[in-house]
C-alpha cells in the first residue's frame, strides 16, 4: 500500500460554490437576465478577467488597495478585475472607431474584492450588468430604458421589487443652495449612511463638519424625501432656485414622463432621495432595488448615469447609464431564505435499466430517445432496487424497465415514478407519454 | 481644459477578447455544446478560479509551475485554476457522501496558462468539460457516451470531425511485452511527437534510450497504425499476449461495440493507436477530434479514461472519463479561417425611429412590441437619413416610422429594409409581419 499523504479538500473562504441542483437555478436566473438584456437589443461583451494593473488602477492613479487581487507576472503588473465597468470603459476607448452608438452591452462575468470575509459577502462574485453608452451624447430616455429594464429582469426572475429612484443634482445643487460646496463630498458620504447610524447620529456628524444645525436638518430631511414620485416632486421642487438643483427637478420629471410612457406599474417605483450609491461615480439619475418583503436584503440591483465613462483613457467624451445586478449575493440571499424555485435533484425525463443481458439494445433506446428528451441509461452495477430506490430519491418521473422479454416483444415497462403506473406499450408511445408529461 | 494625462487603454496579450457580434457566435456555441451536455443528462458546476495553491498543486508538490498565475493574497499562496479537471478533483473529495455516483458534471469555464505568447495559444480560455466519475467503479459504456457525446457536440456545432480512439493499455503493455517497462514514460514522450518529428527522428530518439533498432520499429510501427476498427484490431490483436496489452485490446472490442450499439457512423470514428494525450493522468480509453479538412487545426477534443481522479485528496478510489474542449482556441481557428456561421451586426428585428413628437409614442410602441420581438427605440439625435443608413450597415430587417400623422391613423410605415417594400399597417399587423419574417 502507498502511504501518501493525502491534502486535505477545501477551498478558499469567501468563494461561492454551489452543488450541481442549485447551480442549475443559478444559471437558470442568468438566462433569463439576459434574455431581458437581448430583448433590449443589448449585444455580449467577455473581457478578461486580468487586466494590466495601469488601466485597472487609474482611479487611484495606480495605487493598490487591499482588497484587490493584485499580482506580478513576469515583469507585469496585472490585477484581478473588481467589477465590469472598469474593462467597459476600457474597451471602449480601445474600439471606438469601430463601435456602433449608442453602444449597448451586456455582460455576465465573476469579478474579485479580496475583503474580509464576512455574512453575505462573497471575494468572487458574478456580476450581471448592462450599460448604454453614448458617443458626446446621450438622452435621458436611455436612463428609463435601463430603469424599465431593471424592473422587467425582476419580472422575470419572479422577484417582487420596488425601484428606488433619484438624480445626484438634487443633494449636490441643495448642498450649493447652502453654500456648502466644498463640502459636498462629505455630505453625500454621512447622508449616504443615515440609514445605518440614524437621523441624530447624522445631524451629529454634519455638525462636525461645521454645518450650522439648521442646514443639518433641511439636508437630512431632503435626504428622507420618499414615496410617489409626483407627490415627492411637488413637496421638493421650489425647495432651491440652484441651477444644478433644477436640473435634477427637470431630469426626474422627464424620467417619470418616459417610465409613465413604458407603462411601468407606478407602485413599482418611487422617488427616494436618499439613495445616493456611495462616492462614485454616478453623475445624475441614481436608482436600486429593494425587495419590500425584505428589507434586511438592501439594494438587489443598482445603476444610474455617468457623465464620462473613459475619461482615464480617452480625450472622448462618453457618457453612460447602467444597471448591475449582483447576482452571487441575491442568490445566496434567496437560498438562506428558503425563497428559491424548487430544486430538482435531476434534469431526466427518463432513466433506462438494463435487465439481464440487454445493454445493447438499452443503448439503442437511449440513442432513440435522446434527441426527443433527457434520457439517462443506468448501466450501474446495483441490485434493481437500489436503483428504483434512488431514481426516487433523484426525482426522476419515468423509469422504463428492459428484460430480454422486452426486447422480443417491442413493448417496454414504462413507470410513472410518481402515480405509480405502468404501462406496457412502444417505444414510440413511451415517448409521447413522457413530451406530454415533459413539456406540458 | 484639465491638462489630464491618459493612459493608453490596451489588454494583456494572449487574452481573447471579440467584438460584440462574435461574441454573439461564441456563446451561441457554449448554449449549443451546453444543450448537448444537458441532453445526456450532465448537471452544471461552477467552481472558483481561484484555488489554494497547495490543493492546484498538489501534483508538483506545490511546485509552481512558471505557466502558472500564482501569487501571494495575505497569508495565503493561491492560484488560478489551469484546467477545470484538478478543481473536480477537489469538489468530489470534497462533497464525496453528497454526490450520486455516477457524478456527471459539465463545467465551462475560464483556465490560465501564462506561457510565452505564441500564435493560437491564449493564457486565459474556456474549457468546455463534461465528466463521469464513477464511485470506486465505472463501467466502459461510460466512455462511449462520452464519445458519442463528444460526436454529437460536434453534430451540433455542424462542424465534420473524425474522433481517433485508443487505449493507452496497448502501448503501455506493448513496452512491457519488449522489456521496456522501465522506459514507458519516456517512450511514450517520443511517441506522442511523431506527427512533429516525423518517423526518422522518433527511431533516433528511441535509440539514444538504449532501445535496438527492431524494438524501435516495432513501436513506431504500432503506433502509426490507424484506420477502420475492426480492420485494425484486427491487424493488432495478436501482436504481443502480454496482460495490459490484451487487456488494451479487450476494450477497445467492447467500446467499438457500444458506438457501434450508439448507432454512430463508422466514417466518424477511426482506431488511432497514435493518440496517446501526453504524459498526463489518462489510464485506458484515450480520443481527440480531428476535422478531416483541416489537419492543421490539430486536436479539436480530446478525453479519456483516469483510474483514480483524485487521489492527491481521498482515499476513495473514483475512476473518471471525460471530455474537453477548448473553445477559446477553436474559436480562434474557425474566425481566422472564415469558417464561422454568418456574423450578424444586430439581434434586432425591428427598430422604431420616432418623427417629429411622437417620442412618447414611440415608447409606448417599443413596450408593446418588446415581449415578443427584439425591438429598438432609436432615440439619437442624427437626421433620418443618417439613422436609416446606419440601419441598413447594422442589417437590421424592419423598420418602423412614427410621425404625428401615424399616430393619429394608428397605421405605421413598415420598411422592410432588404425587400424595400413598405407597408402603412397597424401596429398588431406588423408584429406578425415582422415574427414571420424572425422566426420562418
Amino acid at each position: 500500500m502507498n502511504a501518501k499523504k493525502l491534502i486535505t479538500p477545501r477551498k478558499l473562504s469567501g468563494f461561492m460554490e454551489l452543488e450541481p441542483a442549485k447551480q442549475v437555478i443559478f444559471d437558470d436566473m442568468i438566462d433569463k437576465i439576459k434574455a431581458v438584456y437581448k430583448n433590449y437589443a443589448f449585444m455580449p461583451l467577455d473581457t478578461p478577467v486580468l487586466e494590466l494593473s495601469e488601466i485597472l488602477l487609474a482611479k487611484s492613479g495606480g495605487e493598490i488597495d487591499k482588497e484587490l487581487y493584485a499580482f506580478t507576472k513576469g515583469d507585469t503588473a496585472v490585477c484581478m478585475r473588481y467589477d465590469l465597468t472598469v474593462p467597459l470603459a476600457r474597451f471602449v476607448a480601445m474600439n471606438h472607431p469601430n463601435l456602433t452608438f449608442p453602444f449597448k452591452r451586456y455582460q455576465f462575468g465573476k469579478a474579485y474584492r479580496g475583503e474580509r470575509a464576512q455574512k453575505g459577502r462573497f471575494r468572487e462574485f458574478v456580476q450581471c450588468d448592462a450599460d448604454i453608452v453614448g458617443n458626446d451624447k446621450l438622452p435621458l430616455i436611455a436612463d428609463a430604458e435601463c430603469v424599465n429594464m431593471a424592473c422587467d429582469v425582476f419580472k422575470a426572475l419572479d422577484l417582487d421589487i420596488i425601484m428606488h429612484i433619484s438624480n445626484r443634482n438634487i443633494l449636490f445643487g441643495y448642498a450649493e443652495y447652502l453654500g456648502l460646496q466644498n463640502l459636498t463630498i462629505d455630505i453625500l458620504i454621512i447622508l449616504d449612511k443615515i440609514g445605518k447610524i440614524g437621523k441624530d447620529n447624522a445631524i451629529g456628524e454634519l455638525e462636525k463638519l461645521g454645518i450650522n444645525d439648521d442646514k443639518a436638518n433641511k439636508l437630512i430631511s431632503l435626504t428622507l424625501a420618499q414615496g410617489n414620485f409626483e407627490t415627492v416632486l411637488a413637496q421638493i421642487e421650489n425647495l432651491s432656485d440652484n441651477e444644478t438643483y433644477k436640473k435634477g427637478i427637470a431630469e426626474l420629471k422627464e424620467l417619470y414622463s418616459y417610465l409613465s410612457s413604458y407603462g411601468l406599474n407606478k407602485a413599482s417605483f418611487t422617488l427616494d432621495i436618499g439613495i445616493i450609491r456611495g462616492h462614485n461615480y454616478y453623475t445624475g439619475t441614481v436608482f436600486e432595488a429593494y425587495m419590500p418583503k425584505h428589507p434586511e436584503f438592501g439594494s438587489v440591483c443598482g445603476g444610474g448615469r455617468y457623465d464620462n465613462l473613459a475619461g482615464y483613457y480617452t480625450d472622448k467624451h462618453l457618457p453612460g447609464v447602467g444597471i448591475s445586478i449582483g447576482l452571487t449575493r441575491l442568490f445566496d440571499l434567496l437560498d438562506k431564505n428558503n425563497m428559491l424555485p424548487e430544486i430538482k435533484p435531476s434534469n431526466i425525463d427518463l432513466q433506462i435499466i438494463p435487465m439481464g443481458e440487454t445493454l445493447h439494445e438499452c443503448i439503442k433506446l437511449q440513442a432513440y430517445f435522446k434527441n426527443e428528451i433527457v434520457c439517462e441509461l443506468n448501466y450501474d452495477e446495483r441490485s434493481f432496487k437500489a436503483k428504483m430506490k434512488e431514481a426516487n430519491k433523484r426525482q426522476i418521473p419515468f423509469v422504463l424497465i428492459v428484460g430480454e422479454n422486452e426486447i422480443k416483444s417491442g413493448l417496454f415497462a414504462l413507470k410513472n415514478m410518481l402515480t405509480g403506473q405502468q404501462y406496457n406499450i412502444s417505444k414510440e408511445e413511451c415517448l409521447n407519454i413522457i413530451k406530454k408529461h415533459s413539456f406540458q
